[in-house]
């Protein structure tokens, strides 16, 4: 097939494409606001997939990000990342050529931000429903009430609602957990604008995370959803029950090198800067960094649980093979990984090779 | 100091130069060959500041890195990574070039690479001392003498030897296991050396890692040594008793984006993107990417244990901070954090900066 020779992320346009197309139409079936979170992808190419299905407003992680999509003609962008004051210069400048949306994630930034703003941005404000990494925490709502008092008086400052980001889905251990934690996020930030509606009669809540946009199928109470993740998926959301191992869309395809039968194990080009380092954890002594895919004419198939990558250091990677999979392969054969984290894979990789010969881009720089 | 708005890589250069010196000086007193392993740094001006030393023979771990340096004049250079058949037509153009040595870790791929080979190669023997990564197993004397016996008739092929990788150090809980487990990898190497002394007599035994070649200040029956990381050191070093704080020369500047007192933790723009994803593990609940330094007119200074990158996504960085600096910083500011595996954020952020404002280079790609 493809003419590889070292470690190279596949990237299967047709999965891809279903999965964005997919999520697309449950969106359009809920009836609320489709903002993928691109920095799954990072990837103006892809983007224009998302384009085809109807998407216009999209989410990114960094300022950096937001430029490179703002370039290609995106104009309705938020950055979901707390707000950093060290690139308000380009945050002035991008805002005046797209709609641009920043968080606040914290009140002691505000006087600072409001000084240094010269042009008009949509301001979300960042609500920690139990997730624990940043935003304001949902139960003070006093502290929230006393940042909209002083963010409606801004200039500059258009202000959107609330959002949030359950990241707390990623540690559930069923797919009825993850349910019963975006239900609880939901509860909790509607509560919090109804608390606040008298005053506030307008607010929109904002959420992410693509464990509870793959596994519910009906939203109710949130205006927008920003799920990134799925566009390609990978071993952790398989784990976590948000997809099936066939609608995986990247693999590493990696040279293998070494062969050793009796350890059970073959040796690959493919290591932690391929990879990066995210592991499923099976038991202590049985750490899973990728599951094995053969690769075929039509891109890869599953090969079953007991072929995965083992371990990985710098540039090798360990893959435990069962007894079947041992004969079948040699040294200089190509074998596939699915990854355990996409969105880590593709920024260590920084581009993609689809299977049919095509190089899809992906943004340089972190 | 400099102006920075994002994640950047800094580098103390007289650390780094420092850290190059004192290795250079401890091969020297012990007369056996230097031959520092560059994929730590990937860096042309780095690869200088050994040169200045009077290095001339580096390794690397892939094709790539070796055709990196080599346009830069580098004209000796072993590729410690096992032989990638499907990278030959590289090899055999590079070898053209330069000396070049290549790994041979498993005897079925010999008769393809003679087959493959038009030009003259070093190769060295990959020996398994007990890392169990690749290499063949030390004890199987019967097997690496079929092997040799095959090389020393086939054209384009000097064998020079055994190479082996004592990774295991990397796991161990004290230097003094670090000494033991070198003794043990020297004494094996030099017992298979030994036994097939009277048909091959001048084979050289070439070992690598830097946690081994800190803690050790005397080498006996070793001929080359291949430590790389040393260049920077990191956190995984300093656990191990391979360096001190003050040795570490790489710190990532991260700016803070939010405060949360009432947690003990900052967050900052700061996360797997930029420092990969190892870490070290206290205990089940506390695992530590890195350690705060705090940035300052010559460089930083340390701040003790008790502040840490506790826990990173994409861009995020969760940092536990005692109460005292919490009192200290503020959004807005830039925080250092000295990273657990240097290798791998520098392979991730793809360029450094040095403390007077120098952009410095590190190779593109993996």
């Amino acid at each position: 097939m493809l003419n590889i020779t070292k470690p190279t992320l596949l990237l299967d346009e047709k999965k891809c494409r279903k999965n964005i197309k997919r999520m697309s139409e449950k969106f359009r079936a809920n009836n609320i606001t489709f903002r993928p979170h691109f920095k799954t992808h990072q990837s103006l190419q892809i983007a224009k997939w998302y384009r085809k299905e109807g998407v216009k407003a999209i989410t990114v992680s960094s300022v950096s990000m937001a430029s490179y999509f703002a370039n290609d003609g995106w104009m309705d962008i938020t950055i979901a990342f707390p707000v950093n004051l060290l690139e308000v210069d380009e945050i002035n400048r991008l805002a005046k050529l797209v709609n641009l949306g920043i968080l606040i994630s914290d009140p002691q930034i505000i006087s600072q931000l409001i000084n240094l703003l010269d042009s008009n941005v949509i301001v979300w404000i960042e609500v920690d429903t139990g997730y624990h990494r940043s935003g304001f925490p949902v139960e003070n709502t006093k502290l929230i009430k006393r940042t909209i008092d002083n963010l409606q008086s801004a200039d500059h400052i258009q202000l959107k609602g609330f959002l949030s980001h359950t990241g707390n889905t990623y540690h559930a251990s069923s797919p009825e957990e993850i349910k019963q934690l975006i239900r609880d996020s939901v509860f909790k930030l509607n509560k919090l604008r109804d608390q606040l509606s008298k005053s506030f009669p307008n607010l929109l809540v904002s959420l992410g995370d693509t464990p509870s946009f793959s596994i519910l199928n009906k939203f109710s109470r949130i205006d927008e959803g920003r799920p990134g993740n799925f566009v390609f998926y990978d071993m952790m959301q398989y784990q976590l029950g948000a997809c099936s191992i066939e609608e995986i869309a990247v693999a590493l395809a990696c040279p293998i090198v070494a062969k050793y039968p009796e350890r059970g194990e073959i040796v690959i080009y493919g290591g932690a800067v391929h990879f990066s380092k995210e592991f499923l954890e099976e038991n202590e002594n049985l750490k899973n960094f990728g599951r094995v895919v053969r690769l075929d004419q039509a891109g890869w198939h599953d090969t079953g649980n007991e072929n995965y990558l083992s371990g990985i250091s710098q540039e090798h990677g360990i893959v435990k093979l069962n007894k079947q999979m041992m004969e079948e392969v040699a040294v200089g054969d190509l074998i596939g990984i699915l990854p355990i984290h996409s969105c880590l894979t593709a920024s260590t990789m920084k581009s993609f090779l689809t299977l049919d010969g095509k190089t899809i881009d992906h943004m340089e720089g972190g």
